[in-house]
């Protein structure tokens, strides 16, 4: 079993020693702050243009979380909001919905037909849960024009990475030429262009 | 990199195969309720003896996280109420409180001196998260005698167990020998026995 | 560690049992030809829409290959083709080119600025090695007009899975709303309605 | 598939680098003593206060053992002495009786009844072999009255740890409130501040 | 975390499912003979020609130990016997010295040079401790010509295989090709043809 | 699930960290050669005396490749050359031929009669793929007395590590015992000795 020790917290020493990049704590010195976070995820976020806030606890903001192989998120979806299209390269991730209904859905792989890209969906309403596989393309969209809608989000990995389809493909940094991203998606180099001149507004805080 | 495909989900055969103890379905007749639960996570629950509720959505309840490492549950905490020391021998478990406040702590294993048995503890308010790492001893107490508490919370394995301490020292099937715990817990025969004949009421739903 | 047996083969019985979704073979019963397959890798292959082939020898292919965790792949780009920005679920990827120029690149996922979706790319030529990490947006283009490239691709895993992005968000079965993608790509519904409109032709056979 | 590196050893530098909490060494200078420990696991130990001993060889004392998944021990066990109530948070463990007898058992977790809490014994003889499930509460006890027991036992971690129930419990440093431990444990506050007082002597050295 | 339940037993049906290779007991069902083998660890056994023989406790023996990651065994030694050069192909091994002396190595594989084939050696005496790392070559000698010795050794695995370098190299079935062998240990094929005609037997019984 | 970040890559410091024994590199300083090697695994290498080469591209030669589990290797064949009879202590092998014909093979451990070191083996062309199981002793032999032969291999490790059986047995450094080899192989120590004077080359550069 690859099962580790509680060894890895966020160091203040000026060069600190990395574990999967990040910095490691004497064990002599853990206390309970390593394994908290005050991280006030019972208030509402301002939503991005889409209309969504994740606010992850990682890792990065729980030293102690590091090997461990979990984090949890608070999500908030305006009145017609989203989560876009994204994946989680390094997790599979379980949502309950706490306020609102959502829409919610993910794109299986290129299996075999009748199954490839084979689209599953759900409305779900307060109290109900939904899996979302590793690095699956999924989305939740809040179908309410009036109510906002809150869920908690918990993903398998102490840093589980999330790739927003749009912003990655338009909005990378530099960007991706518009030779490939034309005749991936099947549109003129201008639609590609017009794109990538949008701003592609994260919305992980 | 151990990753799985998507191949365990709940099958209707009347002589089905498992995987981890759970029958499988075959991949071409998955659909989005292999991936969702009713779980109505909204509602509270009434607490035990204790004054706990544990609702887990796990891979009993959605079948589809057979292999994908997570799981999820609401934790209802009377005034005064405890989810008692245990422990998930098969995961580490991240929590959020939504409503009250929560007293929580764990107890290190045997490190050398003076880091032997350690308890570290941490009074939650809402929106607060906290780590208890996989196999560690580890309760949340409600201090408000007026007021209930609730706590969402994830865990890294879609079966992960939990071992309630005194319920499966003292209130196991058959009994353990009462020469056995009564040295073990420093304390006389006739209190062992006394403890064997209470009554331990499960948390679990 | 996580080392398993070698357990798993294709069965011929009429209800065979599966391991990760492949049927398994009494290991008496194993033989050469249960970690072969004339794959013709050597022979060009017509490509799609898009320009590419790709060629992929999994677990589907090599029933040997069960719970081993790698698989490889012939890549065929026609003059100006491209395999079309996709993940890999759930492996990394390791190419080297055998005829022509590629100019690949990934999407690194949202790391905290200035890393936030930073494009890595490189200009391939014979011989060169590159490595897109697991599950990063990553594409592969032949900037040449007039003569085809050949990559041979390895995956961490058996059963490593392909996303083609377009083709998942655009083409899936059924479509995703045209209410979520508009908002999500920035662009009007009835561009949405056209790109849904497309054949996605998946270059995976 | 998860294959580590010979990468680490006990460094010797004043500020040496760690990986899982251990120093790493230079791989240009491992020789066979990082893999060697004149352990004298063939010498019988003096045994505590509920009469055993855990002579364990972990990766704290052959450093080559980082990362490779494996310890043993020596267990000693006085006439009518056991090694009590315990879990081991990231291993299973088997056991071999070199000496005597032991009467051993394990308590199942939380599963549906009628299995929970199931209590699952058997008494050993020389030669025989049992497993302990990886985090599943277990003891061994020597009944005979006159004689000492000695057993091998192997457990699959560098760094198994171990919880002794009784002394993580109720000798804590801090202590954990006797209010929580009162209701977890259906007895008066008293008898909790009593056995809290007692002196919960480790078994480990 | 890579945490699987208890879900694997033996069978008694007569079209038991597999796992791992091994079939399955309905979880319903399990018992403490499910993790117990009356293995006679204490006694002797008959050494083979090279002055050897390992009984292993595996997977095959205590059908609970499926998917738990360890095993244990008993090794004897005749007077200058050995447990000739062998790999386990999925486990590191740990062993200790019961009775006797041992003269024990492992070969490291093809690191940069200096250390090539670096061949690490140790004298073991009783109640020392040794560990050879996943995959090497090792062995183990008794250099007393008068008296036995034995050894228990652990392995991470519940079926770590051995592979029995001279055995599997010179006594396989059908026969390696003596073009093959006689290149690569340059010897004249006679020399090989002579090996072959061996017969190579095993010690693991 | 284990994943890993992109946390791990080359560093240029003078007293750099490392993991699984590579320094890392601050994963803000990333850029796309961290990720490419320009191997030049199109051209024909000068191949040893058994007639073979070996070109790897691990992450000794991409330090990105750190955890991610995966290398990729060029293999030249001389007419009548082998990769003599070898193991890969920490990967499973695929490979396909690019040019010529190869006869490979691998040897199973010692499982159950009657398969116990049963040899698989099959005759490759241009385009075929074959597995060789983590662990097992393989090779492979090019027949044409004419004609080389080339094949692209991958590995599923980032640092497989190769164990070519003839030099880690009678070439390594120190050498083991003639006793011990003399022994295992059946042979006077004389016929060990000359072996030992031997020149034992190396096939990887």
């Amino acid at each position: 079993a690859v099962l580790l020790a509680l060894v890895s917290w966020q160091a203040t020493a000026s060069d600190p020693i990395r574990v999967n990049g990040f910095v490691c704590k004497n064990p002599m010195e853990v206390n309970a702050d390593n394994f908290f976070k005050a991280a006030a995820l019972d208030k509402p976020r301002v939503t991005n243009k889409v209309g969504s806030n994740v606010t992850l606890i990682n890792v990065m903001q729980i030293a102690g979380l590091n090997t461990l192989g979990i984090s949890i998120a608070r999500i908030d979806y305006a009145p017609l909001g989203q989560n876009p299209p994204h994946t989680h390269p390094r997790a599979t991730e379980i949502l309950t919905v706490l306020e609102g209904t959502l829409y919610v859905g993910f794109v299986t792989s290129n299996q075999p037909a009748p199954n490839r890209n084979k689209f599953l969906s759900k409305v779900l309403n307060k109290g109900d849960v939904f899996v979302f596989p590793a690095g699956l393309i999924h989305f939740q969209f809040n179908p309410n024009p009036h109510k906002p809608a809150i869920a908690i989000a918990a993903l398998s990995s102490q840093n589980p990475g999330a790739i927003t389809i749009a912003n990655a493909v338009f909005g990378s940094d530099p960007q991706i030429s518009d030779d490939v991203l034309a005749k991936a998606f099947q549109v003129e180099k201008n639609t590609i262009d017009w794109l990538q001149a949008q701003f592609w507004e994260n919305n992980h805080n």
